[in-house]
């Protein structure tokens, strides 16, 4: 069994941030669960244009208010407490944080810890990465 | 992309109860995530033994107190907003909710969402179950 505290982590290597976003992995491709599990922090007023054309990643509003919209169909939803997002089509999007957004993220594959955004807003497939740092 | 709200699930369908807890099943298999996601309920006071021996489960806490027993070891941890589990050897072990709990669950493989906890505290593996209903 593995336990983990995101306020212990937050403060350490687990916790992977740039200026406007911070997100703690509580779990990463290493610990063998077949996925990852962050709990990622993006700044009030910020927005940021993601596109996980490599995995799976599905979105849970724990607090704060925002929206989302899919850059596909131009539809945007409100993100509140309780509201989830999918990402089952890979789906190119833009989150907008008008409070501080607190959210659970889940990823299919499980990201490794090694990956930074590209310019396209996608994180590189695990075959492209080295092993993972933890 | 899939939106959906916790607050509109929590009294439909997709909310699976028992006498002492409620699991809102946010994702399932038939989303076609590769994981299931669900908030789980459970009531202050309660105790609860499961045993996912086909499934990997990791169960972040949003809100309340309690403790995680490890049946294997007897080690005992603290359940506090921020600590997340995760059972990577399919640990059999006893949830204990001294206030009310809500946890953010995901399973690998996905719950289909005709599972019932076994006499065991086990699923049965996917491949025992007949299609999901969602």
């Amino acid at each position: 069994m593995i336990v983990r505290d995101f306020h212990e982590l937050k403060t350490g290597p687990r916790a992977v941030s740039d200026a406007q976003w911070t997100s703690v992995r509580m779990l990463l491709a290493d610990d063998g669960m077949g996925f990852s599990f962050h709990i990622t922090t993006l700044a009030a007023g910020s927005t940021h244009t993601f596109h996980y054309k490599h995995h799976f990643e599905s979105v849970y509003c724990i607090s704060g208010r925002g929206a989302i919209t899919d850059l596909a169909t131009g539809e945007t939803h409100e993100i509140r407490p309780g509201v989830m997002y999918a990402l089952n089509l890979h789906d190119h999007h833009t989150l907008r944080a008008d409070e501080e957004l607190v959210m659970a993220c889940c990823f299919n594959p499980p990201v490794t810890g090694t990956e930074v955004h590209r310019a396209d807003g996608s994180y590189a497939p695990a075959e492209e990465l080295a092993p993972a740092d933890g």
